[in-house]
């Protein structure tokens, strides 16, 4: 598998981090802040990147896996013992396996190197590198999925949530590219409403058609023919081919289904987890219940009132048409063809 | 069939409307100030009636018909020109079939009476009343069909959307005060959040146990069997047993059949529409996108990406297990057992 070329200085990247190698900083545009503003955040201690992880700063399956390297790379820096750093790090949240994955990686580099943190700056790099490699790679196998009309997608799998270009988003860019005529539907995606305030955002910035609507719409434009196929990232994939990701996504699989529709997931390898058998034995992250019954800080409910806030959702593999990964698309069976598209066991 | 007495100024029926007869004023309690405010809007000319059901103050099939019969009862007291005062009225909103009802039995009253007020206040309040006794009729006959368990329930089709009581509300309310151990899902409803501002505000002040939700939540709640049943009201149902509801209705009913779970819907006979075939031809409203590009006057999403907004999308009757009315239990074919039950054609 041959990742193609990425200059991480490309702004059409649209990455969400950048790394100052100047002043050992992390650069991270503040996610909670779009579409409204545009803040870049410098972060100089690994604390800050634990900070920025768990309170959504920066959210998506590999974009945090990127942050928490980089996360080490600052705690290196710092002179903090990397088991204290590592542990604080992979505590942040706990469905995106990318996260393990990345820190994984840093510790393999860690222990070859003897916690130098040139050769942990590097590491980093790399996995940003490759993360938006990957991107490009899903993007040229996936783009010849999508039919013409519109896809539907939800939350935001796009270059913010990655290294830059996207997952999902970063097959529609590849299709529009190619020449497709394509409409994107995307659903605002409650309670975070990445659809709306991300997706949105990086659609229109990068002159692709893009229409806002509710999560509860989309069965409804489905029954009236107004959607060709679901298009979603993913924050992680078990051996069986079920796929945890965003909260609402499970709902949207079963009326792609219902509609005769395919529902398509692009993700790189480093959000599969051939160690994880089945969907159901995927730690589902329960949230803040502030975050449903509040909006801006405004509450949207009476006080007093409970809210239920389960982050994210499993859609078995029954319902997913294919897995687009930077090695190829992937089929059903997805425990035969996962591992031997990836080269991994 | 014969109705429940029913007192209006009974204040457990928590009816959103109030009829003052010694001024001849309709107040209106604004949902949208709901649940921060409880601002009741004195309304004295019927252009007040058209602007509080254009604007959303009133909403639910049932309110708003009521809304409307007092708003002819107000214009004849101004002594504007009956057809004007019908043709404004009626060009509010076309998807709840109840306006068009009850405007009709306005309309024949004033005609037999001579567009006398006080017939038209007496026909109202009857209007008002039969809706709220309904309300109580529709729990007596639904309460039984409800298991034990938790209800999820859709936008809100409570007393809030009705004279009193409420339609789908109501049935709950019915099964909670016959001792049945229930707890209710509440859907927020996006994009005006009904079920968050509304739902939960009226179950709460009933001591009824509600958990809140995002929308996109649902499917994964009834994937790990959290849910027993869904339950909703309706704006509008064809003769075939097609149901016209708030967007988001329709994939809710295609998860309940995903998940074994009955759905049922609960109306009253003024949401019946005999003389629509079938849901295909029920007009569905749509309103403004910056009703989901904004969420209380901020913008969620950047300026310039349109949204649509569909208010309400049909589900087939072959998804509804049963339709509670005031006067017993439909079950399909609904084209059989709707006009059965009612004693219409």
């Amino acid at each position: 598998m041959t990742l193609p070329e990425v200059d991480l200085a490309d702004p059409a990247l649209l990455s969400p981090l950048r790394w100052e190698a100047e002043t050992g900083r992390l650069w991270l545009l503040d996610q909670r802040c779009l579409p409204a503003q545009e803040r870049w955040l410098p972060l100089a201690r690994y604390t800050e990147v634990v900070r920025a992880i768990s309170d959504m700063a920066v959210r998506g399956a590999p974009a945090i896996g990127i942050a928490a390297a980089y996360g080490v790379v600052l705690g290196a820096r710092e002179g903090a013992p990397l088991p204290e750093v590592m542990a604080a790090l992979s505590r942040t949240r706990p469905t995106a396996v990318n996260l393990f994955w990345a820190l994984r990686r840093m510790e393999a580099v860690a222990r070859a190197h003897g916690g130098d943190a040139a050769a942990l700056e590097r590491e980093a790099l790399a996995i940003h590198r490759e993360d938006a490699a990957a991107c490009l790679a899903m993007g040229r196998h996936g783009a010849p999925l999508l039919p013409p009309g519109t896809v539907l997608t939800h939350c935001n799998a796009g270059a913010l949530a990655t290294g830059g270009y996207g997952t999902a988003l970063g097959v529609i860019r590849a299709a529009v590219a190619a020449g497709l005529p394509l409409r994107v539907l995307a659903t605002e995606t409650r309670p975070f409403l990445q659809g709306a305030r991300l997706t949105c955002w990086e659609l229109q910035k990068s002159g692709i058609d893009v229409t806002l609507i509710t999560d509860g719409m989309a069965g409804h434009l489905m029954a009236r023919g107004e959607v060709q196929a679901v298009l979603v990232g993913a924050d992680r994939i078990a051996r069986s081919g079920d796929v945890a990701n965003k909260i609402g996504t499970y709902s949207l699989a079963v009326l792609a289904r219902e509609h005769g529709l395919p529902f398509y997931v692009a993700a790189p390898r480093s959000t599969l987890d051939l160690a994880t058998a089945r969907g159901a034995d995927i730690p589902i992250e329960e949230r803040a219940s502030e975050e449903v019954t509040h909006l801006g800080g405004v509450p949207v409910a009476p006080p007093g009132v409970p809210a239920r806030h389960p982050a994210f959702d499993v859609t078995p593999a029954r319902l997913v048409a294919a897995i687009i990964t930077e090695a190829g698309v992937a089929r059903p069976p997805y425990e035969e063809s996962l591992p031997r598209l990836l080269g991994v066991n």
